[in-house]
């Protein structure tokens, strides 16, 4: 059984519509952060009268009535389904038992996730219940956004799995020999994809996987999202960035360390010593109450005293700091709150990153990420790992 | 550059829309296939005129015009995107670029998938466009569901990593003695768990990883998805269902083989064999043009001649075979054709599941499954793993 949403009971009352509605694959977030359950194909979820109610096919039955924390459990096959599939595309049958299963909770109009599906919303809404995508964001960003004592302690050990492989990935850096320019280790060339591995393996025997994380050094390094590939180099920074999600909890976590090995130029050392002047500006600015535009400003104003772009400065920068300073992470690795221009107050529990960052394409780039709960006078940090540049 | 897709082309023409129009999160399969892209956040993708155009964010621009397929890969600082979040929620912002990038392109009415968001749909209805949820899944059914050779190339890779983890867990199994009723191997109890992560292991080093997998033994291999848990007893089915996505190709396999370590009881042996005649049915029955319906009721005929329960006997049964007999695995692990009640026709390039099982709650299961593909006057099995129950 779940326990009421107290923020979410509230939104309904003042927007005077009857439930909350999610119809969406088995591994969304919101759903599962809803009726605790994760499956491999799609289900819906309603939030009612302060409990959850969710609806499976009859395969998902037998294992959702213990698994799940909803208070009621409901099947396809209760509400005509069979009969509907034999007359019309068994997908579309799978929406139409969703009408049948709000008109049984007396349930005539719903806020559902802007992500909603469109099908569904339609379907509904020819069925004469009233559907409003809640572009106020009320489950991503009053509730799931803030966490509770036992989300905290899921992101923390998910964390603790990153520092584990951050230490990994060092030890093999210190480890490596140097060769015309490129990293070395047990008589192969060390690459992005042999790094990438051993992150994985490392993660797994800490019951975490991850689907991508970067381990990028030259000019793949300045790209957002770029996975790097190849060689190692020498003197040039490695940036290392790692999300991986808990197996069991579901919760991730988020960390990135640029690593050297050898010795850094000046430029590079430069970018590393300004973007650790603009975490820790970061970091001073966080508390319940500021806004997160406030803090993202923080970042810029050191960025943008030392002469670099930002998102301030140039409508779509390349080189410079070209993204924003955090976001939000939970059963999404990325989720409300955000660290960014335009950004609302922070509050306690909200966990956010903070990972400035200076950039220059063709060249590379330098990041440094740590993961932190906002607090009601500051933050507490959920990561423990040095931030020295250079690998020795 | 993607190729035109003669099939969605003229379904629009049919249909009179101009575009088909996708805005989903970064791993939508549907938005990869069309796109070539596959991202961390949201993006949008439209098909329109037989090319392919992508709309995201400025972080991803400078990756997304090296790594997607798309003809044009827009951004949405092209759009007035800063302007429009100083006065509103950024997503909503990123909802409205939306807007103005279907205009650049003189788009005016689009089709979706079902599963389009809502908040979006909305938006463009109120800015003029006319959006219409594809109920007849253009895009899944004929597009998706039709592997050419290179995607078949992709599913075989996938499918091999999943023999390797086959054989693994059966060399495990293998070596493994029995005291008091459970399984042991190398000084401990060989649990669920621990296979599990051998098997996950293994399909790194192939390249592939898995979100979950089922190894189960006793009463949870009768719980339709249970992943199973605990000391794995002998003399009782266990069954191992492994269906990971290869991480480069992002394309999944299927696989489940039921293995007894020691004597499986009469019961068991008899369900065995009438699975294993199913599975023959199913396969002697499959062939371009033969509907999923019809191998489906190949299955059903042979268990319900043996006496057991199935979809077509009972409504929601939780004993004999309580599924369906198959479905499509291609960007989607489950996605169309489907072998199922009602389910349309089998084209040649289909990729399916064939999964026959039979249960009973409170004892166990058994299941075997192969992944073949149709072709025009039968099928190829994409599977080469023996289908012996006992290990010795």
């Amino acid at each position: 059984m779940t326990p009421a949403i107290p923020r979410l009971s509230s939104h309904l009352d003042e927007t005077d519509v009857d439930g909350y509605l999610v119809d969406a694959a088995g591994d969304d977030s919101t759903q599962y952060y809803l009726s605790g359950y994760h499956a491999p194909d799609e289900f819906v979820t309603l939030y009612a009268d302060g409990a959850v109610a969710v609806l499976v096919s009859p395969l998902e039955y037998t294992r959702a009535k213990t698994d799940s924390d909803a208070d009621d459990v409901r099947n396809y096959a209760e509400f005509g389904y069979r009969e509907k599939a034999a007359r019309m595309d068994p997908r579309r049958a799978q929406k139409l038992v969703t009408v049948e299963f709000l008109a049984d909770y007396g349930v005539e109009s719903v806020a559902v996730p802007v992500s909603f599906p469109t099908g569904t919303a339609d379907l509904l809404r020819e069925h004469g219940v009233a559907v409003t995508a809640d572009f106020d964001y009320v489950v991503a960003d009053e509730v799931r956004a803030v966490k509770s004592d036992r989300e905290l302690e899921h992101v923390r050990q998910t964390q603790q799995a990153n520092e584990v492989a951050l230490a990994e990935v060092e030890g093999l850096l210190e480890r490596a020999s140097v060769a015309d320019g490129v990293l070395h280790l047990d008589g192969d060339v060390l690459t992005s994809e042999r790094v990438r591995r051993r992150i994985e393996r490392t993660l797994l025997e800490e019951d975490c996987a991850m689907d991508q994380c970067i381990v990028a050094s030259g000019p793949s390094a300045a790209r957002a999202h770029d996975s790097g590939s190849g060689p190692l180099e020498a003197d040039v920074p490695i940036v290392v960035d790692v999300f991986p999600r808990h197996k069991e909890t579901r919760y991730f976590g988020d960390v990135t360390r640029t690593f050297v090995k050898g010795e850094p130029t000046d430029q590079v050392e430069e970018w590393y010593d300004r973007t650790v002047e603009a975490y820790e500006a970061a970091l001073d600015a966080i508390e319940a109450g500021v806004s997160g535009a406030a803090v993202n400003d923080a970042v810029c104003d050191v960025f943008e005293d030392a002469g670099y772009p930002t998102l301030r400065t140039h409508d779509s920068p390349e080189d410079g700091f070209f993204h924003s300073t955090g976001h939000g992470v939970g059963l999404d690795v990325h989720e409300a709150p955000y660290l960014a221009e335009n950004a609302g107050d922070l509050e306690a529990g909200h966990v956010v990153t903070v990972e400035p960052g200076l950039y220059e394409q063709g060249t590379g780039g330098v990041r440094l990420e740590d993961l932190v709960v906002v607090t009601e006078d500051g933050y507490e940090n959920l990561t423990d790992y040095p931030r020295d540049l250079r690998v020795v």
